[in-house]
């Protein structure tokens, strides 16, 4: 519940702050402020029963796993074309379907859409086009390898989003394999 | 890993913005951006064998629930300073005693340290002292009602911190008896 006279503070190269004048409970106003940062999509690919895995390092991180994915930077690109483009840079692969699983709307200080797509029967089709802050080596993982990827508190920074997902996967076996078929088949 | 060269270029009422010159690896540059948020403590507090939990709005939320917590916004203050005073404003309670169970140190481009403490046997000493921007009612709830809260997608914003605990107790018998005597012995 943003106001529309939410004013753009500080432009940033990644973080824009808006603030705006909030009427308090007893009547007084305060200035309420958020953060904006760029819709993101992140893309699930699988190549027959395997998952798409990066280990992923940038100039300023250790090597990380990830699912390929990325910033939405080009002006007009979709959802769904920035996580082909995604898909394609990081690991030069395109798949034979792509289906749009979900999408979380962050709405409390820290604005920001994360779209996530499922990239089915991925194949090779050209190299890496990688930025000059990436280098990452592409890797396949089975359906519980990936699942139990969450037992490692190194790899749930990048797992946050479908933390529940996965949990509710090991916990319960009919979302397990519903979880599984949209996945793979 | 952020260089000690990252400069503050906004700062704002909640958020600060910092930037520095990144070498990428193909020697070019680029400018690297992250956002400071102020630090934060969450309080599970008991009352007997039940939590505390607030149902809590601010003027621009529905009502939701939420553990005793708030920014550390006193200059000079501990941690552990600060979960007393924000349980004793939104509950008018002091423990028995106070113990920092764990500290989450968000190092990616949000910046941002939250600690939490278990306040045991909490007592009522004086009303509540609420800031004119939340209106906070105070609850009882059962460990086993608290672990269910996340079943619940409106209160996994609340849990986020709490999450991988959470799931790990319901997954594993032995983390639950381990996680509830944490809490209530």
């Amino acid at each position: 519940m943003i106001p529309s006279r939410a004013k753009r503070v500080f432009k940033g190269k990644i973080f824009d702050v808006y603030q705006w004048r909030q009427k308090m409970f007893d009547g007084s106003y305060e200035t309420f402020e958020f953060v904006q940062r760029p819709d993101t999509v992140i893309v699930l690919a699988t190549v027959k029963n395997k998952l798409v895995i990066l280990k992923q390092k940038q100039p300023n991180t250790n090597w990380y796993y990830s699912s390929p994915a990325g910033r939405m930077d080009v002006p007009g690109e979709t959802p769904k074309q920035a996580a082909l483009r995604e898909l394609l840079e990081e690991t030069g692969m395109r798949p034979e379907k792509i289906i749009h699983w979900k999408t979380i709307k962050h709405r409390g200080k820290i604005r920001q859409n994360v779209y996530f797509y499922i990239a089915k029967n991925c194949k090779k089709v050209t190299g890496q086009k990688l930025d000059p802050g990436e280098k990452i080596e592409v890797k396949l993982m089975g359906f519980d390898s990936f699942l139990n990827l969450v037992q490692s508190s190194i790899n749930r920074h990048w797992l946050a989003e479908m933390l529940v997902d996965i949990y509710q996967a090991k916990l319960y076996p009919k979302y397990k394999k519903t979880l599984r078929n949209l996945i793979f088949k």
